[in-house]
């Protein structure tokens, strides 16, 4: 398997000696010059390539803690949004129209089975299918060890699929109910933390339902014990088979030099995991869009990360990076277009 | 003259009430869908349109304040900088071209002829000249009434042209040495606050600049007295052609109920004094991204708004605006476009 090479140092200062050499003041183009840097570094070209190929997979997957009182909402929707994901008609499908970016959207782990889709569109859906909805953390793991390693291998043979016909960047989207509540613990995990600081209200939960959110951190990390120590032993204790594929997708994209634009907690939660897994992998990441859950913050610090917008959306899908889309590509121009210094004959 | 009217309350609570009964959490889409319900009611339609016109109009002229040692850049960047827009090769035209937003650029106080440029780009660039640079406000006024009325009634015409040709968004884009300093001022004089409050490093002046610009802007503040008391006579007595123009467009775009991304210090400079001269005319803009200039902090903070942006640009030319302008599409693309709960037929 590969390893995680660091985007190219030498084409990063390149990159940064063309900012400097344009026709603006030093410094005048703020996080948007160092984005493009970034962009520049990744892609091992100077100027960077407009992005034109930006593509989004949503990894659905069901929650055993979502029958334990953790969401707002039943279990059932996660198989109905998927449906309206495949009709386009889903948040993240408005946004992606906006903005050019292609939504695919995978069952990894969904409770329901769709049987009633016709049978091409049940294949491509149910392609990476793991399991039916993962474990309820608190009681039992998420997932077997064979289990964790399938969605592993399935997330990278998504990733390597959207890489081979042309992705320049990937996002990844989650959907499931409940989806909180195994990312805040992954979290917890991955930085040593007691519930209480990483628990938040998902999408619009009462004071109640957090505190039993918390209690239900707290037992899953008391249960998994010493095997929070290990990324991949974490995603099998406290994760879910959605979570573990969009690890491996991420994990995957960094081995391949593609660079991602992170979304929320569910999306944070897996780079953190990632980057655990093979340490320097976030160097390919940059966060999109700053989420309400106090999790993604705290993992995204940890990650020495600061997310392009914020805008105060718990949507979920993949939709805060793919709203920061054109802010990356602001970025791109920015340092592709604006005239050099010299050529203006000053 | 019209006055400003408000924005449609009765189509402000539709676009509310579409916006409740998205198939979204509610609340999920944060500040889009306060900005998506805002764009419906300046277009008076629910959904809301897609914002395929918007235009940026550059508002250049420089200012007797530059040669007072309060820029970074000496004053024939403006030229230069205006030569560059229109040869299509500065920032916030490799913006702009990323975001599909028309740029024009106006000559309205640049103190050089443009003598070079060709009849027709001449006459384009300059159709609206009111002087050749404005006064240094701390010795002097920056315009006569007369130029000051004719400058208000320049911007107006413009406006009225860009929406003549459809624009369905308006931006306001500034180029000018020293500008910061007038509209600094500006905000001074309309919230009765000192300059070492208002005052900031423009596009990166030193310690002992900042004590100068401070030093400049309190002894126009002296000098205009109880002028300031009067939004017009405040743009006669601390502004500048360009700043009286881009004030009457502001209000010509509010009076004629087209919505106004409003872009850096100079531009929300001219929107709190369009404002002052209309009030309510503020209730048409929104604000883009937030300046590393105090002044328009305070300005915002008074016309009770929140950019949408915070990337550390300090760019001018109407760029913050411009990188905003897909979080506008963004907010639209979600009204329109996602489905209703009840089509959902849960």
């Amino acid at each position: 398997m590969p390893t995680v090479a660091a985007p190219s140092a030498r084409i990063q200062q390149q990159a940064a000696d063309r900012l400097a050499a344009l026709a603006t003041p030093p410094g005048a183009l703020g996080r948007l010059g160092d984005l493009a840097v970034w962009v520049a570094s990744c892609q091992g070209q100077v100027p960077p390539r407009p992005l034109d190929k930006v593509r989004l997979v949503i990894f659905a997957g069901d929650h055993g803690v979502a029958e334990h009182g953790v969401s707002a909402f039943p279990a059932s929707i996660t198989g109905a949004m998927v449906r309206t994901f495949l009709a386009g008609k889903a948040g993240v499908n408005a946004l992606a129209q906006a903005h050019g970016v292609a939504v695919r959207v995978l069952d990894i782990g969904v409770a329901e089975g769709f049987s009633d889709l016709d049978d091409e569109s049940h294949a491509a859906l149910t392609a990476y299918k793991i399991r039916a909805g993962s474990g309820a953390i608190h009681l039992e793991d998420a997932l077997t060890a064979e289990e964790t390693e399938a969605a592993l291998a399935a997330g990278a043979s998504v990733a390597r699929e959207e890489i081979a016909v042309g992705a320049q960047l990937l996002i990844s989207g989650d959907m499931g109910i409940g989806n909180t509540t195994p990312a805040a613990a992954m979290v917890a995990a991955a930085l040593g933390l007691p519930a209480a600081e990483v628990v938040g209200r998902g999408t619009g939960v009462t004071e109640d339902v957090l505190q039993r959110k918390a209690a239900i951190v707290d037992a899953a990390l008391a249960r998994a014990g010493a095997r929070t120590d290990d990324p991949v032993q974490t995603l099998a204790a406290l994760g879910s088979a959605d979570l573990a594929a969009t690890t491996g997708y991420l994990l995957t994209a960094a081995r391949h030099g593609v660079p991602v634009l992170l979304d929320g907690l569910m999306s944070v939660a897996c780079a953190l995991t990632a980057d655990r897994i093979e340490p320097g992998a976030a160097a390919w990441y940059a966060a999109g869009h700053r989420s309400t859950e106090p999790a993604q913050s705290l993992a995204l610090d940890k990650l020495g990360m600061q997310p392009l917008l914020d805008l105060g959306l718990r949507l979920g899908e993949g939709s805060g990076a793919v709203a920061a889309v054109p802010v990356v590509r602001s970025a791109v121009a920015l340092l592709r277009d604006v005239a050099l210094l010299a050529e203006l004959g000053n």
